[in-house]
């Protein structure tokens, strides 16, 4: 590296620490010590900074997002469109320069990151759609997808569970073109790094199955670009690049935990200046770095013309292919699905795992850039899509995934297939598992991913089984997330209704299945259940509204049948969808639950707390507060009250408030 | 090994065999092939079944809690109890012998299991503290704390991120009396292993620090034997023991998929008993067999009163330390404590983590048994004992823990250390990776471990950081696990009112704690706040009732300023604990929330959803319902509406209704 790259590297440092200076908050180490690594990281990959979404490019994921300054540095003297002002504005209110990267806020920015690991698992859902895309749309002489992968962590990003899963991933999946880039500056917030963490890093990679190699020097900008040559050389194996550095190296504060998570202070930074032998102004850049990174962007820019070019080869030559490839990368859900008299058909009652497995068979039909699989549940969550190939080392347009037994990578690597862009991610477990994959479910929110999470054996209907498979809290827990969509079918019309709104949606979905069978409904209806909650059944002026969701919804059919009998006027509102419910307008929130009627119900084999806001202070609900047990299914809905004899005294009960 | 031990190991496959037929539920193939390690594992261990809860025993833990009926097998011949009646209603409504182990259900049943990967953590949790309580209380001559523990688990929990995370923390910690066998049958439910899993198990767990052993066959009883004293013999590293073996060994359903989550069935069953020359009535076990561990049991009974005795030349020699023994051994709360002044003296604005931090370090001057610490973030979690070591290879009675970034293993390690008795555990992380953590806090309230989780940064109070790092639906969240409480204090007071809950509680107890200055209110007062939720200040017939908890109280008490100087009867409710809120009396729930006021404000930064319960149908939020944003907290509290001028407005919708 020569001595312009050495300049380009000390204005990054300088970059950052002066916006987090201003900023009175930040994370200054990593980004200092790491920006000789990034710059030449950089420097020598596939993008067009003026046009950040060239599907051609390669993919970055700073995985310690807590180092957004850095990233924020790199965008700006790359030439993003990131400015001198927004770096001014560092985490301040309505800024382009949020604490943690945000996707879809900072022009360049490839996710979202900051919660520990999830970096790593994005990488790895990249690469894997990246290989797929590659294996389905490449012809001799047309590369249209071929890009890296690279991925940026630190130390904490390596001890988080979540990254050990996805290294066991991409390691067994061959993703020879995924690298990772580990900045070992030994400092965590606690102190020392030996002190929690004595593992060897290198040998546990190696036996993920992946190449690994070590620099010595995260100074050594020379070592580092031969690194990332040798990791791009091996297309076989994942590559791990361990560079050894200091954390706020060339400040007081280096190889101290203090330089970690705040500013450097005046007098560290003031010692940076000597150290660098800086001599420019706060947020100066001096204008040989300017023009340097000016040349840089013409070649990003040549490269994108190139791609572009041989594109339109392409076309020319395959156009079957180019115009699959435009519906793959439409997010528009197919027509043609949406009229197929299967996706609603049903004539027994079928467990809603069986009529969601149906139609998630179907929508592959018109769909065949679902890409998902189950965390080595797929019989029991029905997630397997029929007669196509499992994504493999060998078979790498695989529409199925064996995810293993990895809750947590397997939602994080359906954020990075989505951000990758051409594919649908969808993933599958057992409700209760939900918990293991929450913290991704809210990366994909935050994102706003389309996400369809397939979540099976919903409630005390887990039987055997026991308290431990048994989700109680978690339908609330989901509806709690915000930007989030959980749909609760009570047949296969209203599982429909779900995968429609999956598929056509902007927001993650989560479906929340039975095990047991369930009738179908008459009284069910496709559309209306899209509206959220909706009436099943009843009068205008009900003397009592049953509501129920998903299994329950029958019981309630049957004790306003009982009610009725009794001379009651009785409501029944299915309520497949809260979350969307809650979204209609106050008109058609009034006329599915009127204010005036007090008598209300909820009924649902999960924790109450969820349905309160539809009931009231004088409602009644017929649910689960407490863990479930083991036995059969049938017995567990009634020792736990799922009898229409406990809903019509509930029902009782309210009227005479 | 001999004839009586493989007529042993035939008896528990074939009553796990017979208990899932009969069952028609459970999981038969890892129960059959691991007989013969688990049979030779129990055989040696240091246990006594007719005092199950002998202080001195190993510790096993099945961390593969599907294969339950192996346990329950087991536990039906070492003697403890269960019996073949028990055997005959696995799985059934209300016997001894549910889906999963469930710790305090069934006698023997060290923990709950069945979410993979947890019990290989709580195992860790195990051996640290035997080693914590072994440095701190064993004497020359006198090792009245050394066992070893086991762990028994299968590819799947070895695949989970949670094992990876304690794996390293393992081996960081050098915790050589920790031993776990992996039944590597190579099949999980979606097929053969490798398809998931090729990573070099052998290889990382070395890179980890383990000592590593490999047995051909998990029929060789000699080998597993052998293997085991050698594991044994190696104190100064944890050590894993790979036995390969066919699932389902010596079925027709061997080496399948099949054999893993369901029942035999006839045809399979009868071959196995063929194979195995197996002529019993089902569930009959041979006179031999019973004879044998009768015989094994007295063995045990010995090793006991040997213990025993021992024990009692200790008390004699060691009186003091005994005394000491007896109160780390006791799970009330000293008395000292609560007439401690410091425990709520507050005189400035503080941070409910600076008033958590203070409280923390005062309880550990009279509970010196408390051992816990942060997942990296002790400084901004005010989580340290100041003046305490922390625990390490070389320091084992450190009470401080740096338990890395691995939220999940170090919740799940606390759940260990609390089932080994003697020791108080806690952990803290920011709040929103509680999500991290979540599913081994689910597990602490299955089990009624009354672990303290110290949740800070509980807000968009965090600031700068943003909305990855701002809590929003976590409240929510934890306030819906069953047998859980959260506590969000307003104060000083309050935070006391928490800790005094927490550490003489039955069931975990999380802290959601301000990362910003709080005011101390003269209204709050410590015995209410106990109570969940109480009256801070107005009138009998309030006109409107204002309901906040932690950081939002002091807005409440300044809107309430307001209202009143408008003219309105306000009445503020403290809410630090709607769990146990909500176990009180209906009368004194009524006396704080009389059911006839119906204009009601629920104030908190966080979403609304647990706050319907108490406002209903006609009350009025001032909640966070979406993601935060990255600015100082100041500045996002106002643009989110958290100004008295906004609750104002609510009020005055509310009384309007």
């Amino acid at each position: 590296m020569n001595k312009i790259d050495e300049l380009s590297a000390k204005s990054i440092r300088f970059l950052a620490a002066e916006a987090v200076e201003k900023a009175k908050s930040g994370h200054p180490g990593l980004a200092i010590d790491a920006a000789p690594m990034a710059y030449t990281l950089w420097k020598q990959m596939k993008h067009n900074p003026k046009d950040p979404e060239w599907q051609g490019r390669d993919r970055f994921v700073l995985s310690a997002g807590h180092a957004s300054v850095l990233e924020y540095s790199l965008l700006h003297l790359f030439g993003y469109g990131l400015t001198i002002e927004d770096l001014k504005n560092f985490r301040q209110w309505g800024s382009l320069t949020p604490g943690h990267p945000e996707y879809r806020h900072t022009k360049g920015v490839e996710t979202t990151s900051g919660p520990l690991g999830q970096g790593i698992a994005i990488a790895v859902g990249m690469a894997m759609a990246e290989s797929r895309l590659a294996a389905h749309f490449n012809r001799d002489g047309y590369k249209v997808v071929d890009n890296y992968t690279y991925a940026l962590c630190g130390d904490g990003c390596l001890q988080e569970g979540v990254a050990s899963e996805a290294a066991s991933m991409a390691g067994t999946m061959g993703l020879g073109k995924l690298i990772l880039i580990y900045d070992r500056n030994h400092i965590t917030i606690e102190g020392r790094i030996e002190s929690t963490f004595g593992e060897n890093v290198k040998a546990r990679f190696e036996a993920y199955g992946w190449q690994v190699q070590e620099v010595a020097s995260g100074e050594d900008m020379d070592a580092i670009q031969a690194a990332l040559d040798n990791a791009k050389a091996d297309t076989e194996h994942p590559s791990l690049i361990i560079v050894n550095t200091e954390i706020g190296y060339g400040t007081a504060k280096q190889g101290k935990a203090s330089a970690h998570g705040e500013p450097l202070g005046e007098e560290a930074l003031k010692s940076m200046r000597e150290f660098y032998q800086w001599d420019y102004a706060p947020f100066e850049v001096p204008g040989e770095v300017y023009a340097h990174f000016d040349e840089l962007g013409r070649g990003y820019a040549k490269a994108e013309e190139e791609y572009n070019r041989m594109f339109e080869g392409y076309k020319a030559a395959y156009p079957e292919l180019y115009a699959e490839w435009v519906r793959w990368h439409d997010s528009k859900l197919p027509e043609e699905l949406l009229n197929d008299p299967r996706l609603t058909a049903a004539e027994k009652p079928m467990a809603t795992r069986a009529t969601s497995g149906e139609i998630l068979n179907l929508a592959a039909e018109y769909m065949p850039n679902l890409f998902g699989g189950s965390a080595d549940l797929a019989p029991s969550n029905k997630s397997e899509l029929k007669g196509r190939a499992y994504y493999s080392k060998e078979e790498r347009d695989g529409a199925n995934v064996h995810f293993g037994i990895r809750e947590f990578a397997m939602a994080a690597v359906c954020n990075g297939i989505m951000l990758y862009g051409g594919l649908r991610a969808y993933c599958a477990t057992f409700m209760v598992f939900s918990d293991y994959l929450k913290p991704a479910m809210r990366m994909a929110a935050l994102m706003k991913l389309p996400v369809l999470y397939i979540l099976t054996h919903d409630s005390i209907g887990v039987g055997e089984d026991g308290p431990t498979h048994q989700p109680i809290e978690h339908l609330a827990s989901i509806r709690a997330i915000p930007d989030t969509n959980l749909f609760r079918p009570a047949d296969k019309k209203e599982t429909a209704a779900a995968y429609i709104a999956a598929l056509s949606g902007t927001m993650p979905t989560a479906l929340a299945l039975t095990r047991q069978n369930l009738p179908q409904l008459e009284e069910t209806d496709v559309k209306k259940a899209m509206l959220g909650g909706y009436i099943l059944r009843g009068s205008e002026k009900p003397d009592v509204i049953l509501m129920a969701s998903g299994s329950e919804v029958e019981l309630a059919m049957k004790a306003a049948d009982e009610l009725e009998a009794k001379g009651k006027k009785v409501r029944v509102v299915s309520m497949p969808c809260t979350d969307i419910f809650d979204r209609q307008s106050a008109e058609y929130k009034e006329s599915v639950l009127p204010g005036s009627v007090r008598a209300r119900v909820a009924i649902e084999a999960g924790c109450a707390m969820s349905w309160y806001k539809y009931i009231g202070l004088d409602g009644e609900t017929v649910t689960v507060d407490h863990f479930g047990a083991s036995a059969p299914a049938g017995i567990l809905f009634k020792e736990f009250g799922f009898t229409v004899e406990n809903v019509v005294a509930a029902a009782e009960r309210a009227m005479s408030k």
